[in-house]
């Protein structure tokens, strides 16, 4: 090789030699459900970069060759900032490497992916976008709550629980109303005030309402209670974050529907004994 | 072998040799975009109940010795009655095998999941489920439009577009709100009177909607337009089913965000050139 070339900054420095950046979603926490393009391009990254909602059976399937770069984000104090994420990204690209982007759940659902990939176009970095089973999904069927039913949901509504200032400001009378599924994503600092905002704007206090806690892992814990007990309910049973609210009237199905876990406490999974707590 | 004794009659009527239902989602189309545990049990089920909604590519990844099931269901004329697929389900498990009752898109959003497992429970079958990426999920990352972004919409709902008896009813005020997305599965059909509904309940006539034709698959077709233009527009381009509607101020970013399909038209997925077609 010509020693006055010096190649590997050349190659750098051209477009064509930039990385790709995959923008994948992890799925809500069991490493089975991610997708077969999610698992093929974690074993062959060069570099992965991921979220705390990111668990250690989904980071085993990245490649042994693979660096890895914990970014963190959780709440209130992020590792990093969203702007060293992005200018992350853009220079591990920039390098020539191939880089999964991981996150928790679907990308494009509270996952702030629209905004990393709208850095990534602006700098002309080539990406593409794996979906994940988002939380919502995934947690109601392994809690055996189907998120619509002919019967009682015809739609289902996915909010989040808090916002950047730590308020809860979501709009109460489009989420407080029947034959819907309202879903939120991470709600249990504010818990209480989401129950008592929906009945204030008319659902009914017995209303059905369900907190799951590790939604999907072997650690799953599942609260179910009624708009007026549920925030009692899940203080009593020291629920532990990541948390999903389920509200509407499919949380009852669980009654005859629930099989994840209760192999576990003796009940079998054809029996589907009630297994609501509260 | 004793030939007086019936041992597979024995064996069949026996509850403990009953097989386990997988009511398993098949994603939006891909096959790729299978979870790994939906793949796996593809592979080694006794077993494929499915229907319209999943593509050849999915059903190649049955198992060579597995029997396969159709059981249709396109709109309007079900090739089975859910009532007889219910009772197939049963029996099939009943003969002691391991059957995959394979949906479209994630069986618990709008899949009619959860009634068939109500059936299986009411019969004590064992039964498990395997979230799929739903179809506003999948298509929607295909697409290059993000469901949530905190500049533009903080949360989403999933909506059927047609209902049994054919009718649109939807709960307009509801959906008539700005800083949401709304998704519309399937509504091709009653496209016009959604939009003109949606307006008529306070929506601008320029309030960004898209529709996804054959999402995720290579021949996606987007169609971007406004509530005032996108039925005449969806029209002019001829889309065919199955089709999912977006609705939102996010239904912009595609203009930075498209990638899927881009390079085949000569545009490079790094350079996101307006790929709006309306």
């Amino acid at each position: 090789m010509n020693s006055f070339v010096d190649l590997p900054a050349m190659l750098a420095a051209c477009p064509a030699r930039c990385g790709t950046v995959y923008l994948v979603g992890a799925g809500p926490g069991d490493a089975d459900l991610l997708t077969l393009r999610a698992a093929r391009l974690l074993a062959q990254a060069d570099v992965v970069v991921y979220d705390h909602l990111v668990g250690p059976e989904v980071l085993a399937l990245i490649g042994d060759g693979s660096e890895r770069l914990y970014v963190g984000k959780e709440r209130s104090h992020h590792s990093m900032a969203q702007d060293d994420i992005n200018r992350l990204l853009v220079r591990l690209a920039r390098s020539g490497r191939n880089v999964v982007r991981l996150k928790g759940g679907d990308p494009f659902v509270f996952g702030r992916g629209g905004e990393e990939l709208q850095v990534l176009a602006a700098e002309g970095i080539a990406f593409e976008v794996v979906p994940g089973i988002t939380a919502a999904c995934g947690v109601a069927s392994y809690a055996g709550i189907p998120l619509t039913h002919r019967d009682h949901a015809q739609s289902c509504t996915f909010v989040t629980g808090h916002l950047k200032d730590g308020s809860c400001e979501l709009d109460w009378p489009a989420l407080a109303r029947p034959r819907q599924t309202v879903v939120i994503y991470m709600g249990l600092s504010g818990l209480a005030t989401i129950c008592a905002q929906l009945v204030a704007h008319g659902l009914p206090q017995d209303w059905p309402a369900a907190v799951v806690a590790q939604g999907t892992l072997a650690s799953q814990r599942v609260v179910c209670a009624t708009l007026g007990t549920l925030a009692d309910a899940v203080a009593r049973e020291g629920l532990q974050s990541p948390c999903l609210t389920i509200v509407g009237q499919v949380v009852r199905l669980r009654d005859e529907l629930a099989w994840f876990g209760t192999q576990d406490t003796g009940v079998p999974a054809t029996t589907h004994l009630s297994t609501i707590e509260a």
